[in-house]
């Protein structure tokens, strides 16, 4: 149970507040996330990570020398939005480029590839690397849709620490992609996470059972067993990681025995004393264990176990200095005096660009189809609110619970973004193309993405100075924007994602206004099909996607993606009602 | 709950192998604790602490330069005994002398007091501070009455860090003293927290309530009160610690927002944005402030706010650098390199002296007793095995709930010497002296050391060349030892404890012994007077009594020392039962 909050929906905002206070000689905020209260010295490469919270000390509480220059933080359980990665990575990033790293989830890879690509484009070398460690999420054919769970850890403390001894950028690219090629995670649950302010846990695990293979986002385990005595929980989680072991290996291994968030550090050296005898037994040297809790899930109970596979140069940047909020080793402290100089006010560093737009001018009909992109917006704002319990609970099924938060954060940026342009007299494409942006930026995840972008591209293809807003307008503007979400999301049809829904709203509304039938008739009548190929995804088997490894289990619960398209576009019809009552 | 363990008796043991192993740079074991990995060096005064386990990072977890030399770790919950808190202090101490320092609670005071009364009589300074730091547990004007909560971890790192800066034991003692006066803590709990290997917690809170003035060791809060926001609960704990501000303050405090277990850091974040605010608001200057779980209570939700109100010896040794497991400050690390030599191999300290023992020469009639005694010890064993659950639940109205473990873990051990004793042909009293020596060390807490007193000084007024072994001198002797626990534990008839059986047993035994009836009706009768006296303490309100704090809410419940006493004594007459058959 999550107890201490304010408001559940400015969690994480509150949290932030509280961390930077209680850590300032640390860190700094920026828009998006924390970087170091130091200047990244010129010559290092910056070492940026993040994803959603809710694990602390993951991601800002390793923010500082030997570690991250700089964490982007998300909502709980949600990937930052590209541009939340994009200003963190640029406060934190000097004149040696910069890596950034994150677990491999649809919504960071998205998001995080995206700030990259923007600082590339700008002129500023960046790269990007997705932890794989989770072997329980894919198999070891298959180690690219694997998942990043407490490996992250390792993998950014071998970057961090690589960075810090001076690499330049492609050396540690490589340290850190050998480190994540060498670490195997294996984890167990014993009872899931609550969300601040919900009263039930994302799932369950039943009394004296246990859930293997969990992930870090209350997303369930991929298998169920009977809860095992301590002993034989080590002897279970080491035969799982060592199933994995190279034949290149030292024999000498970085180890983390990882609480989850309640499993307490009495619990944990329990294990430990057997973990650490089988790993003796196989031949094994630790080397500098960690025990405790590095990647937490809220108040999921729980233990997973890391084991790097280690080589000399992985072994010396696992054992180098750091000096973090929560995560110090060695002699750093000392150094930091000597290095860079303190930042300048954070209110300096960042900011969003959407406040500070020119308003290009538009048409009457151009404003007028600006004001039902506004009506829309609001209409399908309301519909999501009352949806974003069940939401949450489909997409909970497979995935992290976080759908129906996630839609509702983007749709009310999107609302309050568009409403603004809108009485500033923007027409219809700098409304959608502000709305998509702001949806982006605050939903995070991977649905903020696609529809963020999908918006903007929709916008793109309308006008601001036409005469006259067609119902051909509108779907072709419908299928760029559709286009621009395939491009970006990597899916097929009968993954199992908003596509399904999307795809056939978008044939339907066409084949509708290809007839004659006029634009609101068409939306009905597609609306209608969306609802039904939305229901259709319970039967689906997803077959492509990364990072869509537990979506098999989802059979039998239609896709929480394809549901909330569904819901949002005939929602939009109300405007309709509205016009007609006009 | 607390779902990792293997066998729950020796779930203490298990945990500190794997800390130990875990931490191997950092300390080393010792009979009773953990000690430093390096040698104390000349000169220098040894910190140790300790009290129950349960508590990590305290009090293993703090072990290292800067903080203590040494740590004795009682099972959960509950006080090591004297012996191993002897133990770890002579391992920990060089020449310098040694202050041991631990929450002010009856076992933890009777037996680090014992502890530094032995240390001293072989000639080694040795003194004892006990911390007094929750507010919840007396009003100010009795704050000796007080319990040591999370204000412990201030006063140990201001004692640590002073004898890490050189000053000499009179000096450390000052420092740590004056740390303890000017240190506050108020704390609140949303759930309980469960003994390894229980179903159930230790108490509970209401659904939407939390307890006030809860103690770390499931001791309930002394109100309750609704589910506070987190701001107003930060409002509530700053107005309660701020409320005993002294008058001579600088306006600079060391502040502690601790979470007791399963209350996560992001939690604890949003709290402290809070109370960062309302604190500089009182306008008071926080220094280095420390967020996270610091002394926590196994899986008990639940935060507790800490504040030292400093001077400027206080301040700076705050922030003095340390580098322990669980707490690095500054460039520790680096120094410790310089500092003193490795132990040599840890089983070279310590050890126990009951089996070096000679076994005195004895009489048959000596012999005999002890063979009875064995078998009274045999029978109470049973029937406290039987009775540790609802002893448990007793204790736990008032107390911490570990009484019906730790009498088991007494007697278990009491048998084991007895039997040993006896099968190499010792008499009563070696073995009654045996018997109460093994049963206070491994049995902690302060029924351990009240009833390993109490039986070793019934055993030294015994005598093994006795030809005869006569119903008085069994009553002369249990009179004794009870004299001896009156003299420990300070109570008082009515201050519900186990003298309010204890007393009348001994008074209608000798009554019934001086009218010439034999020993074992005068016991059967006794027994009975101590059974009515057992259930009658329900209806006590205890006026004395050190650190019993809480025992005011126990009324219409029988105090748990009282009810095992009864149940012991009971137990005993199947002895005669046995003898009557043979």
């Amino acid at each position: 149970m999550t107890h201490l909050f304010n408001d559940p929906a400015a969690f994480t905002e509150d949290m932030l507040a509280g961390f930077l206070d209680a850590n300032s000689d640390y860190v700094t905020g920026v828009p998006g996330g924390v970087v170091r209260a130091q200047e990244t010295p010129q010559g290092k490469v910056a070492v940026v990570v993040g994803g959603g919270s809710g694990h602390y000390p993951a991601f800002c509480g390793i923010v500082g020398r030997g570690f991250a220059d700089g964490a982007v933080v998300g909502n709980i359980f949600t990937s930052p939005s590209a541009q939340e990665a994009y200003t963190v990575a640029k406060a934190a990033t000097g004149d040696a480029g910069v890596l950034i790293l994150s677990g491999n989830y649809a919504g960071d890879v998205l998001n995080f590839t995206s700030a990259a690509q923007r600082l590339t484009s700008e002129g500023t070398q960046a790269r990007v690397l997705f932890v794989t460690d989770d072997l329980a999420s894919a198999p070891d054919t298959e180690t690219e849709r694997r998942r990043g769970v407490a490996g992250d850890f390792v993998v950014f403390r071998v970057a961090g620490a690589a960075a810090e001894a001076g690499y330049d950028l492609d050396a540690v690219e490589k340290a850190a992609s050998r480190a994540n090629d060498r670490t195997r995670t294996l984890g167990v649950a014993f009872s899931g996470c609550t969300l601040p302010g919900a009263r039930t846990p994302l799932f369950t695990v039943p009394e004296g059972r246990m859930g293997v293979g969990l992930g870090i986002h209350g997303e369930p385990g991929v298998s169920e067993a009977d809860m095992p005595s301590a002993s034989e929980l080590a002897t279970r989680l080491v035969d799982g990681v060592l199933a994995e072991r190279p034949a290149d290996g030292s024999g000498r291994i970085a180890v983390i025995l990882n609480g989850l968030g309640t499993t307490k550090y009495e619990e944990l050296f329990v294990v430990w004393a057997t973990v650490s005898r089988l790993l003796a037994g196989r031949g094994l040297t630790v080397v500098e264990p960690e025990v405790g809790e590095l990647v937490t899930s809220l108040d999921m109970a729980g233990v997973s176990l890391t084991v790097t596979f280690l080589d000399e140069e992985l072994e010396s940047l696992w054992r180098a200095p750091a000096d973090t909020p929560a995560y110090r080793k060695g002699p750093a402290r000392l150094a930091q005096k000597e290095g860079g100089s303190r930042r300048r006010s954070p209110a300096a560093q960042g900011g969003s660009s959407i406040e500070a737009a020119q308003i290009p001018p538009a048409t009457t009909a151009a404003r007028q189809a600006a004001a039902a992109v506004v009506a829309g917006l609001s209409s399908m704002r309301t519909a999501l609110i009352d949806s974003a319990d069940e939401l949450g609970r489909i997409d909970a099924v497979a995935g992290d619970g976080d759908h129906g938060r996630g839609m509702v954060k983007g749709v009310t940026a999107a609302v309050e973004a568009a409403t603004g342009l809108a009485e500033r007299g923007a027409g219809v494409s700098t409304v959608l193309i502000g709305a998509g942006d702001a949806w982006a930026a605050k939903a995070g995840g991977t649905s903020g993405a696609l529809w963020g972008a999908g918006m903007r591209e929709a916008g793109a293809h309308l006008s601001d100075t036409a005469s006259d807003i067609t119902a051909e307008d509108v779907s072709g503007a419908l299928r760029r924007g559709l286009n621009t979400i395939v491009a970006i999301g990597k899916a097929a049809p009968g993954d199992k994602t908003l596509l399904d829904a999307a795809l056939p709203f978008a044939d339907a509304l066409e084949t509708a206004i290809g007839r004659g039938t006029d634009l609101w008739t068409a939306w009905d009548e597609a609306a209608a099909v969306a609802h039904t190929a939305a229901l259709a995804t319970a039967d689906l088997v997803p077959k492509t996607g990364r990072a869509r490894p537990l979506a098999a289990r989802s059979i039998g619960t239609p896709d929480a993606g394809a549901t909330s398209y569904a819901l949002c576009v005939r929602s939009v019809l109300s405007v309709r009602t509205k016009e007609h009552a006009e």
